[in-house]
């Protein structure tokens, strides 16, 4: 085996993706890795702590790209490549497809910059991603009773949420290669089967 | 007028830079904002202490780069861009040129690496700087008895300030239009008199 097989969780809000990352990773078992995004590494957790907290208005969708890159660098750096050379599958809550669309998708015509600043500083992209599709209705409800106090973004409302779910769906059909949607309306236990079953096969 | 005059100041650690800078802008007076980087906006200052606390190690110089733009965005929307279309002059205690020499010259060669980033998310240069020009081993003295709690680069050593001295005065050569070297081994008060006599020339 040359090295571990990275797969990510994407989607909106409450999706599920991060219980269903989990239990990925529980069934995969002790060669897995289970980290998330922004954060991942000491440094990039103290820069999540800017990304999250505070007004949704705080920073400029600019400034934001670049502390999400400057966070998944780290990360990468620090986690997720040391990992996967040490023959760990990687289950990562988020990556670089979450910049593509909620910065580059949704606050402006950004995604330029986004795939710009990916390709000089980051270029590495997931060998599977599961996209956990759900209706931003549900979701949003779903989310917003977390209370982690981490909510800038769920502060953005249900329109914003609906933009992000057309955005990954559209980015599924752009890496249609790597990309695998899933229907998160389902119950936690259809949906982890799923999962396991097409993460294995590509294990 | 068209906006006010964008002033930066530039040099190694210890160089007496932001001495000359809090002068100049005292001689210029109610119209002139002082400022400085990393920092200069309250989202920057967030950042410059994620920069400049810790070990020397803690970022990789990639990672640094980022925190750096990311601050250099938020400094320059928030806090220059304003100041200048309100016809303020500006100062600022470092600038983009501080990353093109510590990170582009002497970590490696990823001057190609920060020239990209500040083309594609920074743009502006400063109308004109002023690269206070000092020895290493008189300027690292001054900087360590500072014992500020901000030294990641100055513990870096004397071989590293030397390498700032050279890229600083490249830089000027590299940037002559707007770059003046001006010597700081002379008497603050000499020093600051020359600086308001080529800053009042532009004004």
């Amino acid at each position: 085996m040359n090295g571990g097989l990275f797969i990510t969780f994407e989607g909106i809000d409450g999706s599920g993706k991060s219980t269903q990352a989990r239990l990925l990773a529980d069934a995969l078992g002790s060669d897995t890795l289970l980290t998330r995004e922004p954060g991942g590494s000491p440094g990039a957790e103290e820069i999540r702590a800017l990304l999250l907290q505070g007004d949704p208005d705080r920073w400029s969708a600019e400034t934001e790209i670049l502390l999400f890159t400057a966070a998944r660098r780290d990360h990468l750096e620090k986690t997720i490549l040391p990992a996967l050379k040490a023959h760990k599958n990687v289950i990562s809550d988020r990556f670089a497809d979450s910049t593509r669309i909620y910065q580059g998708a949704t606050r402006g015509d950004l995604r330029t910059m986004v795939d710009n600043l990916h390709i000089q500083m980051i270029g590495r992209e997931p060998d599977l991603t599961f996209i956990v599709d759900m209706n931003p209705d549900i979701a949003l409800t779903r989310g917003l009773a977390r209370n982690s106090g981490e909510d800038r973004f769920e502060d953005m409302g249900l329109e914003f949420q609906r933009r992000l779910r057309t955005g990954f769906l559209a980015l599924a059909d752009e890496f249609s290669d790597r990309c695998v949607v899933i229907d998160g309306h389902r119950p936690i236990e259809s949906v982890a089967a799923d999962i396991l079953s097409v993460a294995k096969a590509r294990i």
